[in-house]
This record gives structure tokens, C-alpha cells and sequence, in this order.
């Protein structure tokens, strides 16, 4: 997941990043940003510790309020901060056990209920396949930016 | 997978599939297409029996030429061949046996080389992986056709 969304990374600037890819509709800086906040609370839900950067529930998560590009921290600070949660959960995923996923995750205290993921298996599934969703979006920021797809 | 890209191919009509992404750029019918090849022939690369489109391959694969939406079949036509695909598809993902995961996949003849996807498991994550990069795309053209985001 993390090698096929970094090529989509490095292939826009950082400049690149800060533009919307629709008139008043995300921009960049707000996508990676959501990269970061939704994978980094993937530890939560498989109780494997706290997030890296819980200061950014509510500012990159969904349903907050799009702000400028310029203010929000720095795209180079969020690149480096994106490298740092995928490395934090390379080692989840290499340390994970079949037994842990078919277990109810940590976010529902022991009760699966309606919960629409319900296990740990279905988390770790689900949340790649969102990165490759924002990837997607990333993808059309990148033809919005003039540069040939990679669509 | 199917469930998520489902939940955005019903949120865009057949007229809005016909809308491009970014003006000249893929339109919603190209995407669909693009879904339905590149599901199609898992069955291929997995070893378990032909395309049910063969006919799409150039048409809706990467690298072949953009034409005006109307020159493609019907988007309800279209719906209803990604359903087939679909279905095909989670008859094969529910009969995969873990040893075939590490089988190198059918397309290699036997030999993996310097493949990309080398194995049955990989080919399997990166399909997946890609339908949800497509899907993200769609939740772009939905904001294209003025619908509130998903995003």
C-alpha cells in the first residue's frame, strides 16, 4: 500500500500539494494530511499503541472544516510525519498475528455489535484500501497540477 | 471492495458517467469500463478460467485512447457487466486455498523473474488495491457533477 501511495507522493511538489483538485474542494495539503491522521489511528484499533499525531483528529479527519492550504503545517513537515506512520505500522503489520483478526477491535471494548468493521482483520483491510482511495484523489490533484496521468 | 466502489458507481447517474473527471480528461464511463477490465482478468493472472470481456482489453486497459463517452457502450450496460465480474470474482476469492497465495501467478509461466506482482497473494492485495484507487477517482467526479463529497 505505503510504496504504491509514495509514488503518487513524490510525483507532486510541494507546491503542487497546496492546490485544490476543484475549485474550493480539497486541496493537497489536506489529503496528505488525511493520509496521516487515518492511518495513525490504525494502532488504536488494533490496540497496538497511541497515535503519533492525535493532535490532528478534527483537522484532518472527516467532517472537519477545509482551511487554506497555508494553514496547515508545511507539506515537507507532513511528508515526513506520512514516512513516520507508515513505518510505525510496517512494524504492526509485520508483528500481527492470525489469531488477532478475527477478533473484535479495540475501538468497540469487547462489544461488535452493529459495528460496521467488527474485527481487527476487517480494519487492517479496510483502512488500506482507503489510502488507495485517497491515492485515487491524489491521482486527479495530479492531472489538475497540468502533469500527464498516471490515471 | 465491491461493496465501497458499489456505494459510488449508485451515487452517480448514468447521465453523470458520462461527465469528465477535469475538462478533456477520463470520463465516468471510461472509469467503469476501466473497472470492469481490470477485475476481468483476475481470473487470468489467478489461474481460474477466462475473461468474461476479452473484447475490453485496449479499450478500457491502461494506455488505450480516450473517446467521447458516447462512443462506449451504455453505463447501464456497463453496470451490469461490473456486476458479472464482480460476482465472478468473489466465487474465486472464496474457493483460494492459503497455498496459492505464494503460487507465482499464471501469467509468469512458471517464472517470476523480476515481476512486479511475482505471486497469486500479491496480484490478489493489488487488485483490490487498485479498484479502491478508481473508486477514488469516482468520489472526485462526484464533486465534478456538484454532488456534495464523500470525500
Amino acid at each position: 500500500m505505503a510504496s504504491w501511495v509514495n509514488v503518487y507522493l513524490k510525483n507532486l511538489t510541494d507546491e503542487e500539494l497546496t492546490h485544490e483538485i476543484l475549485p474550493g474542494k480539497n486541496h493537497g495539503v489536506w489529503m496528505l494530511g488525511h493520509l496521516i491522521a487515518s492511518d495513525d489511528d490504525l494502532s488504536l484499533y488494533l490496540g497496538k499503541g497511541p497515535r503519533l499525531y492525535p493532535e490532528y483528529e478534527g483537522v484532518f479527519t472527516q467532517g472537519s472544516r477545509l482551511k487554506p492550504a497555508g494553514e496547515y503545517p508545511a507539506p515537507s513537515v507532513l511528508r515526513e510525519q506520512w514516512y513516520n506512520v507508515v513505518e510505525k505500522n510496517k512494524k504492526i503489520y509485520s508483528e500481527l498475528k492470525d489469531e488477532e483478526l478475527l477478533q473484535p477491535h479495540e475501538m468497540l471494548k469487547g462489544k461488535i455489535g452493529d459495528d460496521y468493521f467488527k474485527t481487527k482483520g476487517n480494519v487492517a483491510i479496510n483502512w488500506l484500501l482507503h489510502q488507495l482511495y485517497v491515492t485515487g484523489q491524489l491521482s486527479v490533484l495530479r492531472l489538475a497540477c497540468g502533469k500527464p496521468g498516471l490515471v
